[in-house]
């Protein structure tokens, strides 16, 4: 990184950056996509002619969303056209979903019939769907060759793919029989029919697919690419394993940003190219909900202002029992949104999930009343209260109300998340936050219930 | 998933196997493994004898530590030791770290010599290091050879290989070279030399790298595989796609768990198969130190008895404070985590970033303050305060200290993570759990500052 960033300041410096061009061209794609993401458009595209026109197209894709559109815009169309015609098609479509009606309008014209049409029907998927990462760069062969034939048809069809590793088979009626491997086909003999060594048992997804979904596949059987086939079964493009990676970072970052309460932001934003403004406005629409949603604790504590008034310690140990409460019921929906996540159990478990989480809940419960009951004894030894009472039965009373708070936090923890899922949401939304602020109010009730229960004599 | 447990039923209820046998065979090793996992021993061994020792190796490695060890633990280590030489070097080995060592001793004189050598030499490197993780099944050519002689070699290397597409090349004296993809050997001529083609420029790693640095290279260039060199820059290992995923989703799960306060256990280990205990275990530690680490506001909320005594209102939003400030807090922890575990920014930028946070936190302030100040209004309108006081001057009172409390929350909650990392900790430790706590100490302070200050004529 160090290196890239001295690279840039010396691009910076020299006027022209012919001189720098055959460093970048012994430097990795990703690498030199980096710095040219970060030069100005005039000096990018001094750099951009060194290249071939393929190389162009892959350097592209490696820069951010927003630098695309900027230079989309910037730029003649045609120039452009050369750009977009030669990079990898997902990002090509995913760009090209990222443009406006008139901007799409104005760069079709400049496009070759089927890279056009390429763009059009990607473009037609939802982003987060099988279809709309796929890539159409693959290759294909008939199950009437034999090895000798797929093997020149992969040799013609090489240079301009990616990937050739695997290779997949269509019958006659182009619907999609299997893959064979590259590894398959240089182990058989020449001769050998492919109808003979072709993979028919496969894991592939359809178009509308999740692509959390998509990516979960490829994790599980260690795939390096898996095909994607439309309605008709026909085989329309595939995901690769890089893609996969893409998917659990991004995942990734929305759930711990959701787990937080933090609106999900532009996919893999950064939090430097992140405004203050975008930062504040992803932030604030949570907080202030928990806040407008925390008027109900105030109520119910204005409900008891009398019983708080007339013994004072009550109101010292509100925030210890809403505090702990919060703590492990963030636990344990952690917990359970993880273990749904990772495909663990199914929310139709929910019943042995409470029942552990209960369990659980019970031995946390104890160890933290006796330190409450410890810590009233300890910091109150002082406290005014009451000639009818004694620090010890308050103490009591307090300790009491904090375990039930616990276990009733962590089971509320443990179900939302799994009511969520249940009802067809995303379990991650009822997260820490909102955990807190409901067990908030729940801990109260407990809390001043407990109080006036067993304290019922004095409360007038 | 519902058809492996079907299966599963099925084989519980036939006394014999062998019918299942030609269905297994067809089903992806995965699954197989996934269904073997949740047999009992001899029913697994009279599934297992089915296939061949490779496949039993393979399927074997689909099971978890756990399922491993017992298996060890009950048959005979003639018998284990056939499936322990099948294994893929790298599970073999993690395997064998976690026996004992007197396990280790009963094993190793089973395994033929290169196969015990391998063993050894895998498990002498920390399991989350490249050295750790790597596989010595790889397929190397010579540079001296021609294209046609090195795609003789990976004929003869792959039935082994599990991937032969990155081919390494070697010097005269052993030493890496470079790499050749299995694409390059089938475009080049049978009679070119491979320095002709060699790729010199190549991303690797050395042996005692961390894995999270072995993974964020894999995904970040698009490899399928990574070399792993030792100090000799000779090739010891590579690391793959696949085990990348693992990487980061263990990373995942161990982040969102330090986030919330749960100690990282055995690496993953499933919900359902983690008893209550660990549950218990893994989660208390932070709740109890948390608990204890409360005592410090409570003893500030006793500093402050009298004039809570006084002006109760003041007692009654001590936890809106609190909570407040937790949530801000715990959201700018979580960006600022999640950004620097993408290496989005490092430590020295601090500057920077917490400059940015105090903007975001202004804005944050403004909004809650407002709405602090107007719930003051709305709740406490019937409270009965001091007549030497009007509620609109509390509720102002009470709306500053709670956006103070936000701005110090949010700069803490973006500070603490970067002093961590500075001093060489982990980010993720000092998370919701740890902030809100510390918050809660510095929100008191300020609340009760704030109050004696503007309130001062009152405080006796």
């Amino acid at each position: 990184m160090r290196d890239v960033n001295k690279l840039i300041d010396k691009m910076n410096q020299v006027d022209t950056v012919f001189e720098l061009a055959p460093v970048l061209k012994k430097m990795p794609i990703v690498e030199v996509g980096e710095i040219l993401n970060q030069l100005d458009e005039m000096l990018l595209f001094a750099v951009l002619d060194q290249f071939t026109p393929k190389q162009q197209g892959l350097l592209f894709a490696e820069f951010s969303m927003k630098k695309m559109i900027d230079i989309f815009q910037t730029c003649t169309k045609k120039r452009f056209a050369i750009i977009f015609e030669n990079m990898p098609s997902e990002i090509r479509a995913d760009l090209y979903q990222h443009l406006t009606q008139d901007e799409q309008a104005d760069l079709l014209p400049y496009l070759s019939k089927p890279i056009r049409e390429n763009v059009i029907q990607l473009s037609a998927y939802p982003p987060d769907s099988a279809g709309g990462i796929m890539s159409t760069d693959f290759s294909t062969v008939k199950i009437t060759m034999t090895c000798q034939e797929a093997m020149e048809k992969v040799r013609n069809d090489a240079p301009s793919k990616r990937t050739v590793y695997y290779i997949y088979v269509l019958g006659n009626n182009e619907e999609f029989i299997g893959f064979i491997t590259l590894k398959d086909l240089i182990l058989a003999e020449p001769s050998t029919r492919l109808d003979q060594i072709v993979h028919q048992k496969f894991i592939a997804v359809k178009v509308d697919d999740d692509q959390e979904e998509v990516a979960r596949l490829i994790e599980k059987y260690d795939l390096v690419a898996i095909p994607v086939l439309n309605r008709k079964n026909q085989l329309v493009g595939i995901v690769t394993h890089d893609d996969a990676i893409e998917i659990i970072r991004a995942e990734q970052t929305e759930d711990m940003e959701k787990i937080m309460g933090i609106l999900p932001g532009e996919e893999g934003a950064d939090y430097n190219t992140t405004s203050v403004w975008q930062h504040f406005s992803k932030r604030v629409v949570w907080l202030v909900s928990l806040a407008a949603f925390g008027v109900i604790s105030g109520i119910i504590i204005h409900r008891f202002e009398n019983l708080l008034d007339q013994l004072i310690i009550l109101a010292l140990y509100m925030p210890m029992v809403a505090d702990t409460g919060g703590n492990s019921g963030s636990q344990s929906a952690t917990v359970v949104i993880r273990a749904m996540a990772l495909k663990q159990f199914s929310p139709s478990n929910w019943i042995r999930v409470i029942w552990k989480e209960t369990r659980v809940a019970f031995l946390v419960a104890i160890c933290l009343g006796v330190l409450a009951f410890l810590k009233v004894l300890f910091l109150s030894w002082e406290t005014t209260i009451p000639s009818n009472f004694s620090l010890f039965q308050i103490a009591l009373v307090i300790a009491t109300a904090l375990s039930l708070q616990v276990i009733t936090a962590t089971m509320i923890g443990a179900g939302l998340p799994l009511l969520v899922k249940r009802l067809g949401g995303d379990p991650a939304v009822v997260a820490s936050p909102a955990i807190t602020t409901v067990v908030d109010i729940t801990g109260l009730l407990i809390y001043f219930g407990i109080v006036t229960t067993f304290l019922a004599g004095f409360v007038s």
